[in-house]
């Protein structure tokens, strides 16, 4: 088969090329494809690579790996409060073998509907199994939320419930017998890690309503919250951050497949949730609070001019708990 | 080292960040890079990936590797008549070696200094060596030179000389005595694989005399003369090419480093050339005939109504040489 022929078969598809709300002017097929962007728009882009057994076991089904590698790439649009037109996917493949291609294209076909962005070119190279995706989305240049915009005094949230893909990949994903048709505990941590969830509708209300700094939980809250604070620290102005470590929010089913101690710890630490970790000043909170009650969202803690990340008594909660380390 | 030490040390740096005329609105160092794009204007995009020991020699230095990475990806750019801007780099790693990454660096620097395109963002990850670089042009809405516009009786173009990056391949790199630094003919075919040119200049000045159909040579002329001719061809009418074989420019040291059929052979089938292949009506040929006496461009043939690819006796050409085969 030629790379052709495969582009063709398997991503040259409607399901892939005709989705969402934003035609490229020019899509796949020719050297480059040509976006136009509305008045008053900004192009926000990332790009994202997933390595076979680096970031996800290579034997994973390949539906799941296609939706998995949509949506964590996704999730940078999320945190950016843009809103998913296009993606590029560069894939590295050993074979061109059909049966894996035609269900990762499914898995990355149900994302692209799920998320409203569509396929609009891209590279397939034969090499070790590597998946690069970068998205492209559109946000206003009025609404942007970036790392660098936390202040001292600031609440800070976070969506949805943390740990859960760790406590998937520790727990769940080495023990072949369990699947995501098991117990409806394992069903939502392994969901939990194989399609994480961006939060592209928070994101986009956080952002109408003035949050203007938030990151993606991807190297885990501890690590993420660190680079919000690295780019939001002045010469003059040094920040860090108190966390209540009994208000994180843990799911029944984290519990129930770890302890209370163990939990905790994976969500400070663990990555692969794509859930918001957002800042915002005590002015918002009245306009947050339906959010907070709804439970998309949980108050975690403060922004303080302490550098370090310490617990409600003061203490150091970096030096028992680190991130994700790529190297 | 972590993935943000990595980034700050090699790839944060003016001599990446700060080149060319396009700002970013946010670069490097959030969940998203953002853009804007001029009024009148459409973005360009376009990704490339490079696997090591299937697209470059994995033992090659550093910074050829790093320069031609960069360079192939903007190729796309001028095949479209596009102006670079920027790009992003989603690069995979063994391990974080110092001196590979700061010689990859740099020959990525000099290549974004020459094509006036800064970096962006990027992903770095831990992985067997391979390089995806997207890349973003700014091109005007009226001046776009798309695969599908030939059309019977156009004059068939080409940039440049043809061949010498596969006699590289075949015949320069596979022997370790012989160098960049040796005689004239060998440096030449060296540099033609190692840092191809990407015609950006003569893009722009096609598409400003109204040329609309264009590919850049990466897998060999025939086959993406075969890419314009099936992108072009309609169901009423369908579209081939006949090929002047005495015409194809070819360069002293190719013809040196081999004989004239192999020479003619790879020039037709030699992919990683990097020049572009244009189709122009007729009307254009004075307007066109400056470049050709400059010997910037040549021209090599003709569309027909006959499907296929033959040389002036009719005999096919497709038969005996074939292009790059990605699986």
């Amino acid at each position: 088969m030629s790379e052709f022929q495969l582009i063709a078969n398997y991503f040259n598809q409607p399901s892939l090329t005709s989705v969402g709300e934003s035609p490229a002017e020019l899509g796949i097929g020719d050297d480059c494809a040509l976006l136009s962007i509305p008045d008053q728009q900004q192009l926000a882009v990332s790009i994202d690579t997933l390595v076979a057994d680096v970031h996800f076991p290579a034997e994973a089904a390949a539906e799941q790996i296609g939706y998995r590698a949509l949506a964590v790439s996704v999730s940078d649009l999320a945190a950016m409060g843009a809103t998913p037109s296009w993606f590029t996917l560069a894939l590295t493949l050993p074979e061109a073998n059909e049966s894996w291609l035609a269900e990762f294209a499914k898995g990355l076909s149900c994302a692209a509907n799920q998320f409203g962005i569509r396929l609009i070119g891209g590279d397939t190279t034969k090499g070790p199994l590597t998946i690069s995706i970068q998205v492209q989305g559109i946000v206003s240049a009025r609404q942007t939320m970036l790392r660098s915009n936390a202040k001292v005094g600031d609440h800070i949230y976070v969506s949805g419930t943390l740990g859960d893909a760790a406590a998937a990949l520790d727990y769940v994903i080495p023990q072949p017998m369990l699947s995501a048709n098991d117990t409806p505990t394992i069903a939502f941590l392994y969901q939990r890690y194989f399609q994480p969830e961006p939060r592209l509708l928070l994101g986009k209300q956080l952002a109408t309503l003035g949050v203007n700094c938030a990151i993606d939980i991807s190297d885990g809250l501890l690590a993420d919250l660190g680079h919000i604070l690295e780019a939001s620290a002045k010469a003059e102005q040094p920040l860090g951050a108190q966390i209540d470590l009994t208000a994180l929010p843990i799911s029944q089913a984290l519990v129930s497949q770890t302890n209370k101690a163990q939990a905790t710890h994976l969500a400070l630490t663990g990555g692969d949730d794509y859930e918001l970790c957002f800042t915002a000043s005590t002015e918002l909170a009245q306009q947050l609070s339906p959010l907070v009650e709804a439970g998309e969202i949980t108050l975690i803690g403060n922004i303080t001019t302490q550098p370090g990340i310490v617990d409600n008594q003061g203490q150091s909660i970096m030096v028992t708990h680190s991130g994700y380390q790529h190297f």
